[in-house]
């Protein structure tokens, strides 16, 4: 079971101005192949699928933290998909001037048809997130060099997205992602080694580029941020220190095990899109629905119209 | 962000034997179209992509938290594939003993091929989840009429499925899911009538059999879980009681949230296959890898063999 | 435009037993590549898209056309699907008898959990039907060799689901839908020839196993109905007669137009299946909702419960 | 069986230019999730698959028939979109001339590869229509109420759409739409109000946003277009009546049925598109291939060289 | 078994310039439903699946061998695409930079986050190749007629794309691949006589415009290109000759088989583009990896840093 | 390009028994995410896309190579499947008969209807083979590092294949392929060590279970097939001898390249099987098709009846 906090992993900076095809392009961090619903669906069904979990507990406790960790990434960058797609259309009512006559030309059309200028689970070229992606193969040797590879494969994405955008909101969410990615790939680096004995981690970084080169990655590891493991549970999970410790394979830091979560930051409002009837049309606006529905719920008006 | 528990919702009791068709069924639960990967999904992706929430909040809450809730789905249904699955082959180390012969006649190859008898985001023919399931139009209405018809098809689902599987460990998860998505219904339900004034809850059940009939279902009624919405947060999400209240549509009795999560049972451990390598093969086991591990891990000897 | 019809193409026989593998083979002729949903739909989009229909009426007065049977054509597919099916577990209100257990080994749980023991497009994997499947190059010759391979293509599927299931439903069905596809094939052949002037007929039959030697197809032969192509219209296609004239490559006989439909037979009436709240489930039916629907709909009682 | 009439369910006004990208948002109408193929094939598949239609005949009636309805608006799309492409790159006969230079950056390359300039059963991002869309339960309750969330979920669409879109024949379709659309929302919720006596219709308008805000549906709702069901069968379906009937659930005006399809309008000739072969290239028309198949065809002379 | 040689078909001239919409259109020709993914795998499983080989070794031979010429085609079109990819982006070490930033509008992001501006086996809207499109009943009368059918189709891509893209590069390609395409289809042509006795080939040209329309395929022709078939083997399929003979269906010049493959061209030189750290990141650059690399590779110094 | 030999990398034994599910689940070693597609179409890409070959020519010249030995590959898996289904379904002329009667309750019914009884690129449960499955970055390093994964996870695969199917065809082949593709394990791991310094064949065994334990593998690293990387070109490739090279990771011997392919052994004579009307069906048969065909092709009458 998970408890949900309403907090995102960081404080996301406003955009600094809508970017359709830029949503687009992150995109392929959410629903591709290699992005964070493939890391945390993966990580999450190798926990289910454990066996042999008392004599391995270090290697349960690891992926399944990281796992849970995964849940706040897919929040992250939903929520910066969501940021820079807000705006990008004329807010009103009058669906006969053409308000989302700019979104035409955008690449990716479900953004504005499916969704109300959101997040879907679906990759860079509209592509839908599926199962196939998920690898669970019981064996755990295998199962730690598949995440290895995958968290690689995922910087390599994560990298390239960072250098296609250059707004804020997108930047601090990559940068941000790149140290949390990399503690990942140090952790299933030390899990093999843990189970073989052979230093994995001398192969860092891959793709051979060092996080120190991307500002918005490189401050939140001046602070020693790729040195943290956070046990996201109250109570369990607690034996994957035996795992995350000793020194980080690029830096010689100190591995170090948080209890709890980042401190995180507000998940931001996103505005209403009264062109998209989102959340509500005018119709339910012009009626007062507002007003009746804060009556329903409290017993006392509540509620602006906007 | 969330918080792991280890821990699932209820305990599961031991399978009666080990049945690998229907654990295939039980799949359709997981990663079919109205699986529980849908209703997590669906839910998750809904409260990342609210928009006005500031004005709408009991809704916000109430979707956010119905998607933590869910988490626990997918973990149950999995647990329960799993223990369907274990020793469905013949244990041992010599590969030229075909042990995985009695798996060549069933219905999902990918049990023993991909992974090591154990559940993946597919449903009951193999097709993996994708991410076409997932509906967040933005607007609100839309999105509630959504919910409540999907919770109604995976009812309907959950149904056909207990109708065909009779082992104890599938029953008791699907009586609990029974029970776990009826609130998910009347919620949307009480969310719609909020938002609307319209009574939808009166359209129950849908289809048209009660819980009652099924006694795994019917116990959990009588001890009023249909009646709890539970807080699946240690301090978020608590305006959902301004729409979770009221008098339940089917049997009058009265709604309560409770701040917090089930009691819960304990994760089951799942005995190692050796003949799928899971999670160690014998080349691991014969060299005392073990032991090794344990020195890494813990400075000592640790583990035995099997 | 269309109107509908409230009959099948023929009359169906009832199946000599339930058959759910039987029904999953027949899959393939309603959702396969070479199914009837990828020639209704290659005829009925080559129809929207035909350019320089002034020039060359006959043509897209003969696809138009064909598209149009080929409606029928799905139907009759879809209702022997049903037939196979119907009665295929255990009749009954009480889920917990587990009336579904005989469908835990068969080739198709999405007719037993997707749909009520009904037809859905999906071919025999279980794998649905796609718009990949449409051909449409706007190319006339291309578009009528296309059509020309394609009904060639779902003549060998017809064939070999024939020699898989020897039930009375299924064989009728395919001896009728092999005399007319049978047409369907002369029909582009013809079309060829009228734009290019080579006899492409002369390859009949592909595979080269004639229809005579299908007993259920021999015997509409025999009654010439390889010979004529309806007019599926009130008052349009009629050029189509342009093409559709002179000798039937295979057996010389002459071909003509039939102003009109089949004349056709009834459209089962497909038995309750209680055990899957199909149409209504025991809450509804105990509480003689079928009474209170009458009076709705008639404002007196009609119906009879079950 | 079907008969088909070659008229479109209204006229199409010329577009005011060619416009890809248009044509592109146009197509989710058509192969998307909520696109006719979804409304055609859903009803379709719903009415092959219906049991106990001899207990239940008004539904069954109702949900055939608007399949009916369904098979005139993929119709209606698709000339839509073969619309604005026409003449969207250069027409000519030489290719090295490079014609299609600017489809290169358009957002649907499939357009002029796969087909010639012309509709293919894909949404707007060119993923194919495919099967999964297809829902049928066989439980009639919730048929009918995924029925109403999928023609709600469609309308949003189309809102949309026409929103991104402006050109007029693009509008007219979409408002024609909107309007019949709407009917078979009421349709719905009448047979589910007839089905369980819940007033459905009063959650009316979803999104709620109200069709007489769209010019070009508010015309047709002027002549009370949104009251009428079109019998769409010669002499079938009579007893969809005693389920639409009574009033519109949004201004009260009385519902009623007309016997036959509506008046319609002229199929569009499609311009041929010499440089896309379409439907002739020129080696065809140069060596004066029209009169030779008009030879063939009518034993005289026909056609003309463009 | 196949023996690989590290030459192309035809020397690719170098690009007019970087086209990255243009790369997107040219990958349709590679994983398309008609691209050469699609020859190349519909005849290697014709010939692994080949029954009765010992009664119709010429048809066999015909198969295979084209089969392998295939491959050399995939390879053609893939540098092609990589040719026009290459330079696209901003050279550079500092992702900072946003050296990428251009690629936010392109057609298909996947050429510039899952590939290094390379080509994917995807088709011109970035949906993948699969294993649908290859066709392979087994009856010879059947699959040749899909070969026939199969190759025109594609040769109707080539045009269109040849019609798209007026890059050098490209065109250089598509004139080579529509003459060996062409006679891909008078193969086909040529064994359906032999099976049957029509001539098919009278049929061609499909699509009715002739290669000698196209100046870099008419070039080919001029010095007989299309009488040609290679005979792509060290030592077998020497029987195709019994089919491969006679008149060339177009302007009846004479068939002829040539032992062993084109002489070919070399194999572009791609340039790295450090930005994607392809083939190596600064980090790998600058602590001289190539110089350590070769170390281990020779025992002394080679390679230079860019 | 490539030039094919008509033989395969080794003599395939006739199987036991005709076995259609044990055909089924070959499949995943041809189709699914880890077969011989994949590893094939993986590093062919590769070699395409390769940046900067001039520099780092020996990695070129190893993937490139691996890749052509891949191809061996899938056809030595293709004609296992071909030869488990020979003879799986009553041979005859007489589709009335029901010949294929077994077929109805096999797991892969594409066997039986799309193809003659033989291979297609699908996987275990019949899902398509497709381009999502094939990696090319780019990056060196992280290339190599998911090649590396591949083959582990490949391995894997047939690991649990020869677990579950006895047939001494599939054995044998399996055998084999264990053997070679231990090769590439150890290729990629040597690729990774040039590239790093890092060794990372220690690693193996992945999955922890050695060759040695596999009869049908034991005998071929007896003679030291483990040791050899065969040089599949004429003249190409030689500079992947710097990187193979060096002790074997896991038993010390010495690496070696040998130039040119296997020896081979024959291909597979697959029986007519004349109910699917493969090659020929029972009017080509019976009307002296093959005596025509003969003069046809040769002047002269060949081949025989059946």
């Amino acid at each position: 079971m998970i408890l949900r906090i309403d907090k995102l992993a960081i404080e996301l900076p406003m955009p600094a101005h809508p970017s359709p095809n830029s949503a687009s392009a992150v995109q392929e961090l959410l629903g591709g192949k290699f992005g964070e619903m493939s890391t945390l669906m993966n990580y999450t069904f190798q926990s289910f699928n454990f066996r042999g979990r008392d004599k391995l507990k270090p290697f349960y406790d690891l992926i399944a933290n990281i796992a849970a960790e995964e849940y706040g990434h897919i929040e992250l960058v939903s929520h910066t998909i969501n940021m820079l797609l807000s705006g990008s259309t004329t807010r009103g009512n009058d669906p006969s001037a053409t308000p989302l006559e700019s979104a035409t030309d955008v690449r990716n059309h479900y953004h504005y048809i499916a969704s109300g200028q959101t997040a879907l689970p679906v990759d860079s070229m509209g592509n839908p997130w599926n199962g196939t992606y998920v690898f669970s193969s019981g064996n755990l040797k295998l199962d730690l060099l598949h995440n290895f590879f995958l968290e690689c494969g995922a910087r390599a994405n994560k990298i390239r997205v960072y250098e296609m955008v250059d707004d804020p909101v997108a930047r601090e969410m990559v940068g941000y992602l790149l140290v949390r990615g990399g503690t990942h790939i140090v952790a299933y680096a030390k899990a093999l080694e843990a189970l073989t004995g052979v230093d994995v981690g001398k192969l860092l970084p891959i793709p051979d580029i060092s996080n120190k080169r991307f500002p918005e990655a490189k401050k939140h590891e001046a602070k020693g941020l790729h040195q943290v493991m956070y046990r996201m549970s109250p109570d369990d999970y607690r034996e994957m220190s035996a795992i995350w410790k000793g020194p980080h394979p690029e830096d010689g830091s100190e591995l170090r095990v948080i209890d709890g979560p980042p401190e995180g930051g507000p998940v931001p409002v996103h505005p209403e899109e009264p062109q998209l009837t989102s959340p509500l049309g005018p119709d339910g606006i012009d009626t007062g629905i507002l007003a009746e529905i804060g009556e329903r719920l409290f017993g006392k008006e509540v509620g602006k119209k906007k």
